[in-house]
């Protein structure tokens, strides 16, 4: 029998994969008492253990507690899931922690809106393993209001990392996935760099505190271009535009020499280029934001 | 009237561009007696009010000093200027700073060795106002005995930055490259963030700190990942290409109904489906390396 702590909110997982799983998990350790639910059965055995109760239905699941928290494969799987216990949603709040698209939130939103629920979209900047612990960020977008209401309960997912971001409930996709964009960025540059290196023998551990280095050092350049890019003025305090490009035509002619894919140097070179073309070449690096605006610019 | 350090060793350095206009003022500024040489003249007039001297012709140069420091366009002008003088090269160290590739650094030592020269290669990671602070980073490569020789001298550049590589003349260019190919995977992939957040109205200097964070998380799956490359095992301890194909197809799918540029996220997604067509669907993303190797693997 586990003791839960008095102050400790009700809270129901619907949802068991390896996250859900790690969500509820999370929760009971921080002694909330935690309904779980999940479509197909015999995902529970270990949480129910753990002291977590295993509702019967998704509608006793709802209703178990002030707080859902779902997270499950797709938007699809959502609406699919709890669709047919709207009515059960109604003056509860909904945590939604599926990965989506801003699109799929906000409609979302309104779908819970017409429910009368309270609707938080979430992101999961963490591995399952990492729930709960400091390593784990996760962000929150929708009501502040709801939000706040069950912020110590969702700290339990993330005691340092738990993160409101704003009303617009798109926001936490797009943070989502700007987020992993930078680190595709920063894994496929890393990734050509030992690929590079290994063609003169060193190794990817031999190179990895440096890059690691490089990669802190591009952070630092980061915020000041930020600036450049809302203030829409790109002066090159640091390198040209065309000096970058003739940095990318060394990069592509060492690749092609040395028998490296040239897939990366040649992206990187052809917009570059394409921001010359727009007039940038004696603009920072960060007047390059137009060739990334597309049609929203 | 400079008085110089009596210990300070005597320095040349040729070429006077933004750049070799840093170099001098560093080594002056550490005592060092520096003789400086530019092929145009009217850029020495600074560095000689510092201190310096001025050369007459390249030839009095070379032959002021016992160490050489050229950082010039490119290795043509490193050969216009010194194969004229090469005889005066003799028992002297050439620290050449000029971006080469790592093809051509190999070429000018083979070059220098004919002359009884000693030759360093050298990479200078920072923009010319940092040269002679903290936050310059060179790299040198080339007979370490060589390097040892000039190290004390050479250190005025970058006093905690001056790093020594490899006796391979051409790693100097290779990390130089790897490195300049991490801020651009790294620059390319926040431009691309803050265009899709822009959509939201989120401001590109809000953005920047959970950028910063999300790069510097990164910073730290480099080190496993390069692990696993070093040992051609890539278990998926975290999330399996498969699962990063699915997020880069919400990152394209993001970008197109936000009418943000696809071109990111298309590169993206091909390179990481073509590691899934190789056989890579269940591992990390490590493997990936395959992809970036081209026909050097």
């Amino acid at each position: 029998m586990t003791t839960f702590a008095p102050s400790a909110s009700p809270v129901t997982v619907v949802g068991l994969g390896l996250m859900g799983q790690a969500l509820a998990s999370a929760f009971l350790a921080k002694g909330h008492p935690t309904t779980v639910w999940n479509r197909s059965a015999g995902k529970a055995g270990e949480l129910v253990e753990a002291g977590a109760v295993l509702a019967d239905s998704v509608e006793s699941a709802v209703e178990a507690s002030p707080l859902v928290v779902v997270c499950v494969s797709d938007y699809d799987a959502v609406h699919g899931l709890l669709d047919p216990v709207g009515a059960s949603l109604a003056g509860r709040t909904l945590v939604n922690l599926t990965t989506a698209s801003s699109t799929q939130a906000r409609e979302t939103a309104a779908w819970a809106a017409g429910l009368g629920a309270d609707y938080v979209d979430g992101a999961i900047l963490a591995l399952p393993q990492a729930i709960g612990t400091a390593e784990a960020t996760l962000l929150y977008a929708g009501p502040k209001s709801a939000f706040e209401k069950h912020q110590a309960t969702l700290q339990a997912l993330g005691e340092t990392g738990t993160v409101y971001l704003d009303e617009d409930h798109g926001l936490s996709a797009l943070y989502d996935m700007s987020v992993l964009s930078i680190m595709w960025g920063v894994l496929n540059s890393f990734l050509h760099a030992a690929a590079l290196l290994a063609t003169a023998n060193v190794k990817a551990t031999v190179f990895a505190e440096m890059a690691t280095t490089a990669i802190n050092v591009t952070a630092d350049y980061v915020s000041a271009y930020a600036q450049q890019i809302d203030e829409e003025k790109f002066p090159a305090t640091d390198a040209t535009v065309n000096v970058h490009v003739g940095g990318m035509r060394h990069l592509l002619e060492e690749s092609e020499a040395l028998g490296v894919s040239t897939d990366l140097p040649r992206f990187f070179l052809e917009l570059a280029q394409r921001a010359v073309s727009d007039g940038h070449a004696e603009d920072s690096y960060a007047a390059l934001i137009k060739q990334f605006r597309g049609r929203a610019a």
